[in-house]
């Protein structure tokens, strides 16, 4: 059975225990069903229904899970609806990391009256990553690390993590330190298993290891992963002394998180949009991101409004402004893209700002002939027995081919430049390059269609 | 130092060792940089310097993941310069469905000769893992899993993963089977030293295992694996025997990569566009997507034409059509990007669909309101000495309005259908949503300006 049908199945069956009221197979439904599959049930529920389901968990770590895998605007609405104690409780049973991620959607006086009440080593670690800037290494990196000095032999490695290791739940990897506790190499558990029992990590090691630094950027963070296929990497401070190390399963995480904010922010919908938002924050966060498109189109409309002399001899031309605009619309789009998208999968390097720009500009000139000539010989027909239907088809065709070339010009040039600006290239795009086609494109088409039919 | 500044200093000195022939460095280099690296390299040489690099290249293992690595054009013009033996002796050394990968992006004919050159045992592995359909897990699996029988003791464990199973690089789960290798449970390294060393396994392992089958889809394996923090899923066969496992490191690649297949379908480019292709490949794949919004413009075009009347009347009526369209066209693409990523990544369901549907739509009556009050109060000023003023205003703002709301009713709606019926929504989204809307922005606004100004 496929898991989103289970789901399903498992939302109704839910459903129907709490409108029942059957809190002993509620309880037993919860125990044996794992927090991440409760959190998309808990999608489906009632305010009070959430509620009543949280107060059935008895697990204070199952509880901590279903937190981290909630939606941020349930998760705060659930939050409000708990009393301090219980929420302490659960934070003090989650890792250091996750209770980092959580508070930070807390109003701050919640979040320190939260790390007050919480017991000392615990609130201590959490306030020790947030030190750490938001998204960095620091912020994400878990203290769960196997770090063995490198003079011990194979055979004391694998009973000291049979004793003083027993505990790490996925020995990832074994870190080998120095006497200083500096990172200096790594092994895996076969090598253990294979060498010489007395033999000295330091002789088998491997040294050439990648580490990150406590303040580099959890992407590129997650980029390292992904390229040497890791489980995890070692975080290292200044001083290269292993301080925690970042799982595969955050890095998962933050790949589709990023995704998704480029592609939210390439549509001009903020970077926090969250479908679950009410109508009411859903339409302050998108009002701002349609005033560059006003704007544009405002200037379009002073721009097509100098040509009104134009306009009053021959109507006609206003017939083509939707064709001319979207063509350039959309090209442009599709070169902004392909470039935004390039440069967040490494592909597309801002050291070939020329190369990518030129290839995408002769791409425009040439699906601006094809479309430019398409459109051309349609106009030419439409308006056969006109007095000036070769000068009107032939403008049209050039402000097709204008259109999207520069579409397709500015489409790659913005983002590549605002990448090396250190600008994010995704924020450029969107309703930025669309905005900016339009106009021009508009102008282009009204300048070259006066020249041509003389007026 | 950063990894990205790593990169190039390495691409830097490998260019200036080639210029130089200085073959014994490039060998250093080589031997002692990771093949992802090295791919990251590839792509800044010319043909040439490619060929020289591999052939520099003495460790086949190597070779393969280099070869991995590279983007789809760069790997068929470096195999197309290459030896069949040559390309034989890397594949072999290959992991089963990196080849199957690979084996893909090549003319059958190739593909055929290399199967029959590889080692028996090689290339039957590949062809049991291609008569899998692409992507599904039985295509993606690796067969290099831990499989103990549930009556084996805690210890006689411990001892057959140091003799058996010395040579899996990564012992990520010990799955258990019953006596006809059917999946029946799980447990992790550290339960083994903690319970008592006689303690079979059926005793302490955990039951609650999700799997997935052969033909399950690679999204959907990739859904799992991130929902559960797997750092592998065990695939079963329809019998449910163990046949292989699906590792986060494919994971990590497959949702960066679907998350790039939805973006570019979005964008209108198709799913296959690569960045390095030629200018003429590039043109041949973006012509066809640009057709729809062609036939959108042609028909905004004779939708235009039909109004000539009114546009030879009142000729300023044409310099509001690209506000109308860009406040449609933008809050269109909002509203479908928020519902195609929310499909992906499964925070929207279909079974929300009328609330989904109604909140953008709501959106959209709202942000039209202001933006079509705005619109109107411009032209109301900007003609306030014409005589028809008020009703051109009313005109313009009720168009803003429908062609806004229209714009988010269709852009949620088409997504949200095309999941229901099975058709990718990505595609549904982009040209598709932008055209419709474009036309019946265009319509809609000629409609009320004709009835309101009494033309």
């Amino acid at each position: 059975m496929m898991q989103k049908d289970k789901n399903v199945i498992l939302a109704d069956s839910i459903k129907r225990l709490l409108r029942r009221g059957a809190t002993k197979s509620l309880q037993k439904i919860i125990k044996k069903t794992h927090a991440a599959d409760l959190s998309l049930v808990f999608r489906e529920l009632s305010k009070n229904n959430r509620l009543k389901m949280f107060n059935l968990m008895t697990d204070p770590e199952q509880k901590g899970v279903l937190l981290s895998e909630l939606e941020e605007s349930i998760f705060l609405e659930l939050i409000a609806q708990l009393d301090l104690k219980v929420i302490v409780e659960i934070f003090e049973n989650m890792a250091a990391d996750d209770v980092v991620e959580l508070l930070g959607y807390l109003e701050e006086e919640l979040a320190d009256a939260i790390l007050e009440k919480m017991k000392n080593e615990d609130s201590l670690e959490v306030e020790h990553l947030m030190s750490y800037g938001e998204d960095t290494a620091g912020s994400i990196m878990v203290p769960d690390f196997i770090a063995i000095k490198e003079n011990m032999g194979a055979s004391d490695v694998i009973s000291a993590l049979q004793n003083d290791y027993a505990d790490v739940e996925m020995p990832f990897y074994i870190y080998v330190v120095d006497e200083y506790g500096k990172l200096v190499g790594v092994c895996s558990l076969r090598q253990l298993v294979v060498v010489h029992p007395q033999k000295p990590l330091k002789e088998f090691m491997a040294t050439d290891i990648v580490s990150v630094n406590t303040y580099t950027d959890r992407e590129d963070v997650a980029e390292i992963v992904a390229r040497y296929d890791y489980l995890a990497v070692p975080v290292v401070d200044d001083d290269n002394r292993l301080v925690g190390i970042v799982t595969v399963d955050d890095v998962i995480d933050i790949i589709s998180e990023e995704a998704t904010v480029d592609i939210l922010k390439m549509a001009g919908v903020g970077e926090d949009y969250i479908e679950t938002q009410t109508i009411f924050r859903g339409t302050r966060i998108r009002l701002p991101w349609l005033f560059t498109s006003f704007l544009g189109g405002l200037a379009a409309f002073f721009i097509i409004g100098g040509f009104e002399a134009s306009l009053e001899k021959y109507a006609y031309l206003a017939a083509f402004i939707p064709v001319i605009m979207g063509m350039g619309g959309n090209i442009g789009t599709q070169s902004s893209t392909i470039v935004v998208r390039g440069i967040a999968t490494g592909r597309i390097n801002t050291r070939d700002l020329w190369s990518v720009v030129s290839k995408e500009l002769a791409i425009g000139i040439i699906l601006g002939l094809v479309y430019g000539l398409f459109i051309g010989v349609v106009a030419k027909i439409r308006f056969f027995s006109e007095p000036l239907s070769l000068q009107l088809s032939i403008s049209v065709c050039l402000a097709v081919i204008s259109s999207m070339s520069v579409a397709a010009l500015v489409g790659s040039l913005v983002p590549m430049l605002f990448e090396k600006v250190n600008i994010d290239p995704a924020v450029a795009t969107g309703p930025f390059v669309t905005t900016s086609v339009d106009i021009v494109s508009v102008y282009c088409y009204f300048m070259i269609a006066t020249l041509l039919l003389g007026i």
